[in-house]
């Protein structure tokens, strides 16, 4: 069966998160729902991060297997036409059978937003957290940078995790102001669950300067969850782009989108 | 009786327009209710410009009066905890009684926002008019630079447009490709019903090719709103700020929503 790899954008703010789930709407059913009517046979998807209740994605990936090949772009506007507004695809290409969308990552990069304002913003309700209080940006960057490199990250796991190994290699934390906006980079070659938002929540502490710059990292050398910052809540984070082998040639994560920009000005 | 002036923000989306209407939810109905309750009696708000169905803004400007004085930042703040989340208020100022937002405005400014690729983006779905076309900025902005100036632009208006003249003065038209979309910035001191977006379709035609450069002026001057381009979607288009006599002090145009810049980067 020819097997296919896709990027998937979407909104999560309406879905109780990506993966399918009896009684609840789930971005996973959606899109295999769209991808069956296309395939006019039953087409199971696997992505490369599930991600929560809430959280957005720019370059999430899936791959799927199917009876008969199509063209890519069939996928693509066959699935948009049958997808929500607030689900689409982005490309679609037919990969080897060895590609795994999970399996195969090499990285995933998230990308958090936060508008720190006395006076909440409409146009940005749902799709950027709101903080009433000014942060830091420098600080929280400074703050951030020792947890990069490969670390046991047990601080900033939540309870639930189902991962068999707290160590993960953070690649990039980075925290700068762009437009009035704070904007968060982070990558790393896999994330414990709650991990980006428990390192945001912590770094928020530390922007609004209730707690010093050395905290997070006496954090993650603490390995003690109970005691770092709160998470962070899920309408300011996407997942922005996966990277896989260079030999599957792959397209580069979707060109940005302005509602995710962080950036601009009038 | 004080009178204040405010910003109000909002998502157009789920609302019938800015104009309190029977049978149907709008902007105006949600700004009076909040406001009334922050103030303890009824409170009617004249506003700049009524937007239409699903049109947002960035700078809509109101005034109200109310029986007492109050801090500015009560109204915002008070305000906004009784506001859903896509309706918000930036800031509120005490007037003069001779303050009026419509009659008192000098300009208003409109931001209208294109995204230009065969695949829709669900993260700007509803917030941004979605061409699967390719649309040349430079050719739309070389042609819509004829139309600056005051002219009669009936070829421009809706048919139901109640407005006694349709004479108006464009002071901005400028269109150009902003990280991935087309950005359109518009300018007057007034506009006629639906102006902003029966010029944006006809450049919308100009930018595909359908139509030559030249086709809007020679649209403008036969003054036939019959044969124009059709009126654009409302999802693109924002009223982003309205200018009034400096002598106010009212504050500038809300800092850049990230999520209507048009711009940023990866």
């Amino acid at each position: 069966m020819p097997r296919y790899a896709a990027c998937v954008q979407y909104l999560g703010s309406a879905y109780a998160g990506w993966q399918a789930q009896p009684h609840a709407d789930s971005v996973q059913v959606r899109v295999e729902s769209a991808l069956s009517r296309v395939a006019d046979a039953p087409v199971r998807v696997v992505c490369a991060g599930r991600t929560d209740t809430g959280v957005h994605a720019a370059g999430q990936v899936v791959h799927f297997d199917v009876p008969s090949p199509r063209p890519p772009r069939a996928w693509v506007f066959g699935g948009n036409t049958r997808l929500p507004a607030d689900i689409s695809l982005h490309w679609a290409r037919l990969v080897p059978d060895d590609f795994h969308a999970r399996y195969a990552a090499e990285w995933r990069a998230y990308r958090y937003l936060l508008f720190d304002h006395p006076a909440r913003d409409a146009l940005t309700a749902g799709r950027v957290t709101h903080s009433r209080y000014r942060l830091n940006a420098d600080v929280m960057h400074a703050a951030a940078q020792p947890l990069l490199g490969e670390h046991d990250f047990s601080a900033f796991r939540a309870a639930g995790c189902q991962s068999r190994t707290p160590w993960r290699r953070l690649q990039q934390l980075r925290v700068e102001r762009r437009q009035g906006l704070i904007v968060i980079e982070v990558r790393a070659n896999a994330f414990l669950h709650h991990m980006v938002r428990n390192l945001v929540g912590t770094l928020i502490q530390v922007g609004r300067g209730q707690r010093d710059a050395g905290w997070p990292a006496r954090l993650l050398a603490g390995g003690d969850r109970t005691v770092a910052g709160p998470t962070a809540p899920a309408d300011g984070l996407y997942l922005r782009a996966v990277g896989y082998p260079k030999a599957y040639g792959l397209p580069d994560a979707p060109a940005e989108s302005a509602l995710i920009a962080g950036g601009g000005g009038w």
